[in-house]
């Protein structure tokens, strides 16, 4: 219980590209909503830097030690997206910043809600975020001169957490629908192990609803106008999480509009979806970076703290910027707004609420 | 080639549920389509009965030997769906028979064409179909009390083959871009040899634009209106085939309208990408299932087998019937047909040609 605490640490880790920006307009937001916290010394932001690309490469690791350090002295984090070298890149290999923290601290959920209220699209998806083909050492291997294998693991207890996690959700919400997905017509071991820990866990929660999905139908359900409406959180591991939820933030406005928590038993990481846009830095338009993803993550990050009220203000000032008054930078619809004037304008919109 | 055969033989099996009754459309206008060389003894349409879930259930076999057999009797196959058993279906566990199917002939490409001409969309989907998750032999071990794998196989040659047809197709249509698609910064070995491969044989096309993505944006990417008229042939390995192609049908009219050619050295088979809907059939709605996947997998076939122009008035007419005149049967705008009558209005519709 986060309340309970002499002081509260949020770090702020800007990350590279337009991390720093659209984190910064976050924490700006996040400063003047608990800003009496603020000052009677029970929150205190504390910027942690050196998450860079550059640092990562320099070092050759995913997260340097003394941010590792820093990171674990926070009670939560606010993450800004951090580059993934690609081949042809100028860095060498270092791994995923985000999926090495997700493992370090083991954010087992990655929750990622998606919502367009004109659609009726109001969902929650519940990402493994440990296992399958992110596994710690599932680094693949090659057996013979032309035979090249990855592993994709599961584990009981990470297939448990997760669906527990899903459900209590469901309960807790009244929205009393999980949905599961996977492919465990194909992927018999591990889907299969993920979709009997559901369906086990589901006769525990009598009053949600259960049913479960293949991947590839699932794609073409969240486009299916009729139907889509009917789920509400949809839980599945790891990859098809990330395969799943680019699609649903899509549909939403843009994967620069979601944003997602990252969330284990000791630590809680808050993120945009999205990569850290280089491209937008080096052509100087970083400003106008749309912020609604951290700031989304924002509201979650609030209410993991417990501020449930602040959190409530801040997602409703979003839905009247994004989906009512269409002020924020969604795709082909760009306002020209900057990310500070868009904050600005969010939090304005909070004030009159 | 085909064309040079004493007798080209098309086996035609229906498979469950409404397969019959779509491939028997098909059939019906494959042969209407071809009825001078049928008349003069130079095609010749062989029913293969036996590919049942029932059948496969008793014989506890993913296709039963006797099918197997005839099936390698024809030069072309065309396939209605098949069931595959779920969790808490009656049938006991055998494998999916369109698996099965691809790997026993050794059906190494699966193309998926997707279009929709008010959009701007024409992609052509060049799917592995042999490798990764379905690779035979990968059904997954337990390794520990709680811990459970499953492997993801790529071979050089298997890599290699997929991305040459996609080049060579890409090349001889003029459509000059090929797309790959995987997630090789976390499926490192395998998605990262199939990167590999398709940018090394990339630079024997120069006159074939050539990027890539990873398998979450490009689900984003899909329903960007701006962008993704941009993409033109798609080369990705099995799974992400499996899952994007679903959302490409999807936006296409549904999963129901796209069809799909399955390709290897020596037999090719052709098949709806959907299900085989048990519930229509239980229902009493079979008879108005929608035939056009079939239908336009007959597109392929008629391509296969040399006859470009029957293929090209078939696939015109479907056009006219789907997005023109919207004939067809697709999500949220059933017109009330049969397939009998719309696989004649298709017919007709050729014959004004
Ligand atoms: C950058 C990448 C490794 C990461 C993932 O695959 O999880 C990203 O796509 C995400 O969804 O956070
Ligand atoms: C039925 C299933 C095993 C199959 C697949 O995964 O390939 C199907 O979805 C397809 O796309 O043909």
């Amino acid at each position: 219980d986060y309340t309970k605490l002499d002081k509260l640490i949020i770090g702020v880790c800007g990350g590279d590209g337009i991390g720093p920006m659209i984190t910064g307009m976050a924490q700006h937001a996040l400063e003047a909503l608990l800003a009496d916290k603020v000052k009677a010394g029970k929150v205190e932001f504390r910027v942690i830097d050196g998450l860079t690309i550059e640092r990562r490469a320099e070092l050759g690791c995913a997260i340097p030690p003394d941010v590792m350090e820093e990171l674990k002295q926070c009670h939560v984090i606010l993450k800004g997206p951090t580059t993934t070298p690609r081949k042809g890149d100028p860095w060498p290999n270092v791994e995923s910043a985000n999926v090495a923290m997700r493992k370090a601290l083991d954010l087992f959920a990655n929750v990622r809600p998606v919502k367009v209220p004109e659609l009726g699209i109001d969902w929650t998806f519940y990402r493994e975020n440990t296992e399958g083909g992110y596994a710690v050492g599932s680094q693949g291997v090659q057996i013979a001169d032309d035979l090249f294998i990855d592993f994709t693991v599961a584990t009981s207890q990470g297939c448990e957490r997760i669906a527990r996690l899903a459900f209590d959700y469901a309960r807790k919400t009244g929205k009393n629908r999980v949905s599961c997905v996977t492919k465990a017509n194909i992927i018999k071991t591990t889907d299969g192990k993920f979709l009997d820990t559901c369906q086990r866990v589901a006769k525990e929660y009598p009053e949600v609803e259960f049913d479960d999905w293949y991947i590839d139908i699932m794609t073409a359900k969240l486009l299916d106008e009729k139907r889509r409406r009917d789920f509400k959180v949809v839980v599945l591991p790891n990859l098809y999480g990330d395969i799943i939820t680019d699609e649903a933030a899509e549909i939403q406005g843009g994967v620069g509009t979601a944003g997602s928590a990252n969330i284990g038993k000791r630590y809680a990481m808050f993120e945009a979806i999205h990569g850290s846009a280089p491209r937008m830095v080096q052509e100087g338009r970083a400003q106008y970076a749309d912020p609604s993803s951290v700031l989304r993550a924002s509201v979650m990050l609030l209410e993991h703290i417990g501020e449930i009220e602040l959190a409530n203000k801040l997602d409703r000032a979003l839905d009247i910027c994004m989906f009512e008054e269409k002020k924020v930078v969604v795709n082909g619809r760009d306002t020209g707004a900057t990310a500070q004037e868009f904050t600005d304008y969010v939090l304005e919109t909070i004030a009159k609420l």
